[in-house]
């Protein structure tokens, strides 16, 4: 997962740095980069799939996560978090983020998720279909 | 401090929310907007004042905050951030910062923050001159 | 709000910091004391008045909130965070939290922050009634 | 990585959640395991190593973490850390990390993390030695 680019990407979104990212080092804590991925993540659905956090009948639970850290950022840098899918089950789904310093090409730092989808209520997988299968198929990258 | 409106401010910065500020009840939590504060505090002093967070000898240490919730927002809601100079003393100064939903005028919270100017290594306090003094007097309201 | 000691409160909770909650300066980021402070008060009002977070009708949002920053504390530093209750109105609830270092008497920080109780769904305040308001008159300091 | 047991790791770390680990579903946020994880190697290197966050000369940059979410866990649920060191390089190693509830013997989430160590100025990578490198021995799985 080392040496991906923008363009290995389909969405975009900016980034906000916060203060507190960094840690005693200087540099944002390796555990912020998730609350990176997990904003663009939910930005993707809201934006492209029309998912409500508060009321969207059907959520997404994430079940595995993972980082490939590449080079430090710090605050105040901006970031642009790069979002595409990997793959489309029928309930889950695999997506890679990449988190980019706004003028560079290579990647800072390259994140995996799995979503698995289910009820709101009963917390049972449910299929990924319509509108949200749709988006999800636009975030894939073409080859 | 409630009624406060944009207006009663002087710099404004865009604030990104992330997923995980929400809680339980499904509004940002009463601890981020902290986070929101100092991130705005700090990107005042950044843009304005020619702070770099890990180089400058003169540093700030928070030494009281409050915060007036108002109204609650929730991700993924943009916010504005604003931010004003309240009172300038020797080595402290006195900031009010306004969290407000992008459309809105009348403030969701405001926050009152003090900072103390300390040496970064020997943490003793140091007289706010220059061009942070500058940059202060530029963010205090006029009346 | 200086100057409190261990004994002007009346509940002790321990509080595990970590990590991420030190800063650049490697101190215990501002921001993260209020993550404390809302731990001990729910922690409180779940061991001494029954509440269920994710199921009491009745929950608590935190309309006010401030802290005195005395003295820094820093990860790895186990704390002791006290409380008791200042002020019981119909609907609301003054707190005030205590930072102690685990083997000082005096406080590194006091929090004060007022609660408005609401019903769950309505968020329309409810009055504070039986188990909560006899936990809450067993943490006032008697004089 | 599932199915693994309390017995499967070498060290353990009792872990408070807080208030807002919990996001909007009521379960701690995917986010927040790495900073229990992140949490638990420290106080494994301070506690077993003689590591000190602000001062020691040789630091650990995370180069590499991921988790496996098997159950979720909530505030306030007490938990506990548990860790094993996987592998040993010349200057990175491999670690295990557990998160249990607090009686319970089979993992609710299982992370792997690779720290590289490099000197705290230079930040060049530097050997595992020493005391450091017999702490990371004291904590391999033996079979």
């Amino acid at each position: 997962m080392e040496g991906q680019s923008k363009s290995d990407f389909v969405f975009y979104f900016p980034i906000t740095t916060r203060w507190m990212d960094n840690d005693m080092f200087g540099h944002v804590n390796n555990v912020n980069y998730y609350s990176y991925f997990d904003t663009i993540i939910n930005q993707f659905l809201i934006e492209q799939a029309g998912f409500v956090p508060q009321k969207s009948k059907q959520i997404g639970f994430i079940v595995k996560s993972s980082c490939n850290y590449i080079s430090s950022v710090s605050y105040p840098q901006k970031l642009v978090g790069a979002f595409r899918v990997d793959r489309i089950g029928n309930s889950s789904v695999d997506y890679a983020v990449g988190i980019f310093k706004e003028n560079e090409e290579v990647a800072s730092a390259v994140g995996c998720l799995t979503h698995v989808f289910v009820d709101r209520d009963s917390h049972k997988p449910t299929a990924i279909k319509g509108n949200l299968r749709e988006a999800m198929l636009s975030a894939v990258v073409s080859t």
